[in-house]
């Protein structure tokens, strides 16, 4: 019986978390820790990174429990075979060793984004999860925020919303001189991405979203990308056009202030948020929407005006993201279940985008299919 | 002394308000009557209408005093020696003729948008009132909400916004079946620009007006711009490029629902406004803007949150209109000033980027230059 079984899977998780990994101790895996500990069906088992003492540092600043293993490699973490799964916040250009890796070692993975530098390499780490039944899941955290699913309802109603016509997205942020000379992410062997696998990765993924993940057509860059002197993305943008008609527009970039704009319009209605990304505060988000806009009679005022809603949520979005993921997990280390393909189909069809994007730049503002 | 002469003009002025003709009996005509009564400085003297009864219906039903005069013509308002100024209402084919013949006739002149079909058909217009020394004013009306100078001072400010990086600008409205079928807007002999002409209009000068109307060097249409059975367009976008590196893009449309959006991005801050062409409310008007917004430490919410601000106001914008633009005739009835280039110089440069744009679909979305 499902309730049956759902209920004994509960149980076993709440006796038996997820054991994570953590390979390596870049910055957002403090985020990440964090939200382990707060998921509560996860926890916190071990963290490998090259130095020892490095690890050691990151474990006691972040919570890991007496219990936690440090190691002083990577290998040594998947080796562990207590790890039930990893968190792979490495340079993007390591994904694909160390996620395939992962994957063969039988380790759940979450990865961040960018989740490889093209589909390729993305292939490659997908059909290692296949094979070994494990899930796979990229680090967009706020895809599992209950806005988000707040704010799907809204677009999915056809009296209400009606049908897509145009998305805008976008994702800047003023980085520092020491971030634009420093950075793993402005690094052309580390992070070959650059900004547009960085918050490009983010306004692919809110505009796929929209569009109920159903690809563009055609992917133009827009001209003026800038590149810093080792030839790596620091601003970019790109429109996205399907068959039907929908447009979607988008600008990334580490030169501008912080701006996490998304704007969704429809026949029936518009929906607009400016922190997508990562919500203003942690427990409350908002995000306004309207339906059958107009002007008053004689044009001075609008009737209805837009409306704002709040969702409120007890853990932050990326605990929910390490939570429904440990609950997949769970389901199928103790119930047999097979890995939920939504989430590698998500990260597959933005890398897709992101690479065409990163190809009509390369030929000169030519219109790409996807 | 200038005061001095400011106070006999104030004072004559309010003696003798700017006496306004109407040509034609439009819809919008209605909300600039009304903005003629508010603004203090002029008064609705004359309206002519092919239809002597519509004039006089229009006339009764829209507050003109018992003494005005009704026509059965424009020919008549432009022969009427008592007339100061007249607001051309009139589809855009037809202003080359009427605002040539007005200004002939030394009638300055309040010209709906778009101004014209092209800068060729604009440069008859400005040239003619340029000799005849008339004033010549779009009738953009939010360029004269207290709220724009309000956010021009944000923009300005080198501290709190920086350099200009990113303009984005939308404004689309789901027009109605009767609309699409029927509006002068959609027939290629009266409003041949469509939807680029009417809310593309209003996107390309917000882009302008945020880059201090530095035009830009190129422009594309974005690909999948829509068309009406008879060739015009009711759907399209384009992206601007500046040579520094700054860009822009708008989205306009008769197909989706009401929106009004502009955001502006610049090094140190950014400003969003979702109701720029026409305010929610007629009193009170808000924008929000960020100045060096950041992340929290751990990534989980912003430091500082973006604040909204609020701008009150008497008059409607339209009325501020008509009084900058009645204060302006003032000036060179009562005291022989010149009239004010501004305001020809900002609906030229605003009608190159339109033209700009539209040669851009018609050469199949490649880059036009400015």
């Amino acid at each position: 019986m499902y309730c049956n079984s759902l209920s004994v899977i509960k149980k076993k998780m709440a006796e038996q978390p997820i054991k994570f990994g953590i390979l390596g101790c870049a910055s957002i895996a403090r985020k990440v820790s964090r939200a382990i500990i707060l998921s509560q069906n996860s926890t916190l088992y071990a963290v490998g990174s090259r130095s020892l003492e490095k690890a050691a540092k990151f474990a006691m600043e972040n919570g890991f429990p007496e219990s936690a293993k440090v190691y002083d490699s990577y290998d040594a973490v998947l080796d562990d075979p207590d790890v039930d799964a990893v968190y792979v916040p490495l340079p993007t250009s390591l994904h694909v060793k160390w996620a395939v890796l992962a994957a063969q070692k039988k380790k759940h993975l979450i990865l961040e984004k960018p989740v490889a530098l093209n589909v390729k390499e993305l292939d490659l780490i997908l059909e290692a999860c296949e094979s070994s039944g494990v899930q796979f899941m990229d680090s967009t955290m706020w895809m599992h925020h209950p806005r988000t699913a707040s704010m799907k309802e809204f677009l999915s109603n056809s009296e209400l919303f009606g049908d897509l016509k145009s998305v805008n997205s976008s994702f800047t942020f003023a980085a520092k001189q020491d971030f634009l000379e420093n950075d793993i992410r402005v690094k052309p062997d580390l992070d070959a991405l650059g900004a547009l696998g960085d918050a490009g990765w983010y306004c692919i993924r809110s505009i796929l979203w929209a569009s109920d993940f159903e690809l563009p057509k055609t992917v133009l860059a827009l001209r003026g990308p800038v590149f810093n002197k080792v030839g790596v993305i620091i601003s970019c943008g790109a429109s996205l056009h399907w068959e039907d008609g929908k447009v979607a527009t988008f600008h990334c970039s580490f030169l501008d202030n912080l701006t996490t704009d998304v704007t969704v319009v429809g026949t029936n209605g518009t929906l607009h948020l400016r922190d997508f990304v990562i919500p203003f505060e942690e427990k409350k988000a908002s995000f306004s929407v309207a339906t059958k806009s107009g002007f008053t009679d004689l044009l001075t005022g609008w009737k209805p005006k837009p409306s704002e809603h709040h969702v409120t949520t007890d853990l932050p979005q990326e605990a929910l993201m390490v939570r429904e993921f440990s609950r997949l997990v769970g389901s199928i280390k103790f119930d047999g279940s097979k890995p939920e393909i939504k989430w590698p189909t998500l990260s597959r069809k933005t890398q897709q985008v992101l690479d065409a994007v990163k190809l009509s730049i390369e030929r000169g503002f030519e219109a790409v299919e996807v």
